[in-house]
C-alpha cells in the first residue's frame, strides 16, 4: 500500500472512556468491563503515598532520583538522558513545539495523536508503510511494538534509521508504549546512538497506573533539555514520584506480571478464536482481532457491558485489552458465545 | 524607578529546595522547618483516593467536572472558560508557544518563571513598575497579589487594561496564584471581559498540596480551547481530580483555614518586629521582611534549620512562609533571638 498524506485531523478519540459507553448503552449490566485500553489489568501494588507527596513540592533531586530509576529500568546509555514527563502523551504534544520540522512521517497505521500533532503544528505529515519510504524526512515516528497491531521493527533497523536521519539533522521518534513486556532486545534505548533518535517511554500502561500520569523520554542531551525546560521544574506529581521511584526497580514484579499477562492472553486468543475472530496483531496488553461483522460484535458486547476498542478507518477490526481476572474471562467467553 | 529590558535569563530558582539546604548546611538539626515557599501549612484533608484514581485513564466527564467545580469556585462568568492543568507553571511555560507576541511587558519585580520563558521564546520583555507603562505590549503578566511583596492591583484596573489591550490584540495574562485567602472582589476572574484576559490560579499553595500538580486557567474560549489541546486528553492526574473536586466546593474548609492563617501570621509579624524587620510586603501565605542584615539571618536561621526564601536581585529581602504551628513559631522565634 502506497503512502498517505494528511493536511487535517479531528480531534483523536481514545479507549477508557466508560462514560460515554454508559450514556450510548444505558441498559448494560453494571460494573463494565473495559477492555478498550492497552493498559495492564494488574496495577502495581503500592503502599499509600507519604504525606509529603502531597503536601510539598517535588524536589529536584527526588525526580532526579526517579528519572535515574526509569534510566535503569530502560538502559539508557550514558550518552543519553532520561527525563520525567507527566505522562507520555504530554512529550507528544511538546515534540512538535521543540523540534522544528517541515516533513514528518509516520510508520502507520498507529496511534493517531501523532499526526494530528504534527499536522496542526504546521508540518506535512505523511503517513508511510515502510520503512524505506521515511528515509527523507525532518522527523520520522515510529510506534514500537505498533498500536494496534503489534508490530515490531528490529531495534537494529531503529539505530540505522537514526543514525541515517542524523546525518542531515533529523530526528526518529520511537514510542515504545508498549515494549515493557516484550524480550529486552525490542527496546532501542540501550545502544541508541548519540544523536538522532528519542525514545518515549509509558509507566502508566506496564504497571497498571494510568491514572498517575508517568511517562520518559531517552535522548539527546540537548533536546532532553529542551523538554525539562518545557515541563519546568515540578513536572511530574509528588505521588508519581514515590510510587515510580519504587516500582521501576521492581523487575521480580515486572517478571510476575508478564507471566499473568501471558497466560490470560492465552485465555483470550481462544476465547477469541472460539467466536470466529482471526487475530491480526498482538502484545502482552492487547489483541487486534479482525472480524467481518466487529461493528455488529462491539454492540452486542456493549449491550453486556464490555467496552472494547474500534476503529473508524478499519471497520473490521477490534481490539481487546487483557482480561485480567477468570471471572472477567468468563463474562467475555459468554457474551461473545451468543 | 524605569523599566528594564530583559534580554536573557539564567534558570530560575525557587524555594522549596530542602536537599539543597541539607546539603549546604549538614550540621542543622532535623527536621528542616521549611519556610522558603508560600504554600499553605494546612493541607487539605483528603480521603484516600479510591483505587481507580491511580488504576484507570482519568475519564474526560470527571475532568470537566473538576472544572466545573473550579468554575464555581473561582466565580468564573458564562462567557470565558476553565481548563485544568498539571500546575500553574504547566500554564506558564505553554503560553508563549500558544501566543504569539513579540513585545511582552511584565509588571515586576515579581515571580522569575515569566521573563525566562517568554525571552527563551523570542519576546522583548520589558519589566515596568507602573501599570501604564504596559499598555502597548503584545502580552501583559501582572502577578496579582505579587509575589513577593503582596502589591494588589484592583480588578476593575485590570479589567480596563485587559480591554484596552484587547482592543489591538493583545492578552492581559494575570497569576492569581496567592489570591485565596483576599477578599472575594479581589479576584480579577468574576467579571473578565470576554476577550484580552486570562487568569492563572493555582489549587496546590491554597490547599496545602503543591505535590498534586494542579492548577486552572479561566479564559477566552478559544484560548482556552488551545491549552486543551495543548495539555491533550489527560491533563491532571486521577488522584488530583479525586481531590481537586471536593476541595474546591469545600467553602468551609477555606474559610477555616484563612482564619488559622491570619491568626500565625500575626504571630509571624510579632517575632519578624521583635527581631528588628520591617515588613515589606504581606499575604495570607507569607510575609516580605526586610533587614540590613538580610543575608546574616539567612545564613543563621539555615544553622537552625530553618530555610527561608531569599533574592539574588534583593539581598535586603527575605520571604518567611506561614509557620503552621506554635512549635514552629516558638522555633523561628528562638532562632530569631539570637
Amino acid at each position: 500500500m502506497g503512502e498517505t498524506s494528511v493536511q487535517s485531523f479531528e480531534m483523536p478519540a481514545h479507549g477508557g472512556n466508560l462514560f460515554a459507553a454508559r450514556q450510548a448503552y444505558p441498559q448494560a449490566p453494571e460494573p463494565w468491563l473495559d477492555l478498550s485500553t492497552g493498559i495492564n489489568p494488574y496495577p502495581y501494588p503500592f503502599a499509600n503515598p507519604p504525606p509529603e507527596s502531597f503536601a510539598r513540592l517535588p524536589e529536584q533531586e527526588a525526580i532526579r532520583s526517579l528519572e535515574a530509576a526509569a534510566a535503569r529500568a530502560y538502559r539508557t546509555p550514558m550518552t543519553a538522558e532520561t527525563i520525567a514527563a507527566p505522562g507520555s502523551q504530554a512529550i507528544i504534544n511538546w515534540l512538535p513545539h521543540l523540534v522544528p520540522a517541515k516533513w514528518v512521517g509516520i510508520l502507520g497505521f498507529t496511534y493517531c495523536e501523532y499526526a494530528a500533532r504534527w499536522a496542526a503544528a504546521g508540518a506535512k505529515v505523511t503517513i508511510a508503510r515502510d520503512l524505506a519510504e521515511l528515509e527523507r524526512q525532518d522527523v520520522v515516528i515510529i510506534v514500537n511494538p505498533n498500536n494496534p497491531d503489534g508490530r515490531l521493527v528490529a531495534a537494529a533497523d531503529l539505530h540505522a534509521l537514526a543514525t541515517a536521519l542524523a546525518g542531515s539533522g533529523g530526528l526518529l521518534v520511537v514510542d515504545e508504549a508498549f515494549v515493557d513486556f516484550l524480550e529486552p532486545g525490542a527496546s532501542a534505548v540501550p545502544g541508541m546512538p548519540e544523536q538522532g533518535m528519542i525514545v518515549l517511554r509509558s509507566f502508566g500502561k506496564a504497571y497498571g497506573l494510568p491514572g498517575l500520569r508517568l511517562g520518559f523520554a531517552a535522548g539527546p542531551k540537548a533536546l532532553a533539555e529542551k523538554l525539562r525546560a518545557a515541563f519546568g521544574p515540578w513536572p511530574v506529581s509528588g505521588v508519581a514520584i514515590a510510587i515510580g521511584s519504587k516500582a521501576l526497580l521492581d523487575r521480580a514484579w515486572l517478571a510476575d506480571a508478564s507471566m499473568r499477562l501471558m497466560a490470560q492472553g492465552l485465555a483470550l486468543d481462544n476465547i477469541l478464536a472460539a467466536a470466529g475472530f482471526s487475530v491480526a496483531g498482538s502484545n502482552a496488553l492487547f489483541r487486534l482481532a479482525c472480524h467481518n461483522d466487529a461493528q455488529v460484535w462491539f454492540d452486542h458486547l456493549a449491550r453486556n457491558g464490555i467496552l472494547v476498542r474500534r476503529f473508524t478507518a478499519h471497520p473490521d477490526w477490534l481490539r481487546f485489552g487483557i482480561a485480567g481476572s477468570d471471572i472477567d474471562i468468563s463474562r467475555l467467553s459468554r457474551a461473545l458465545k451468543k
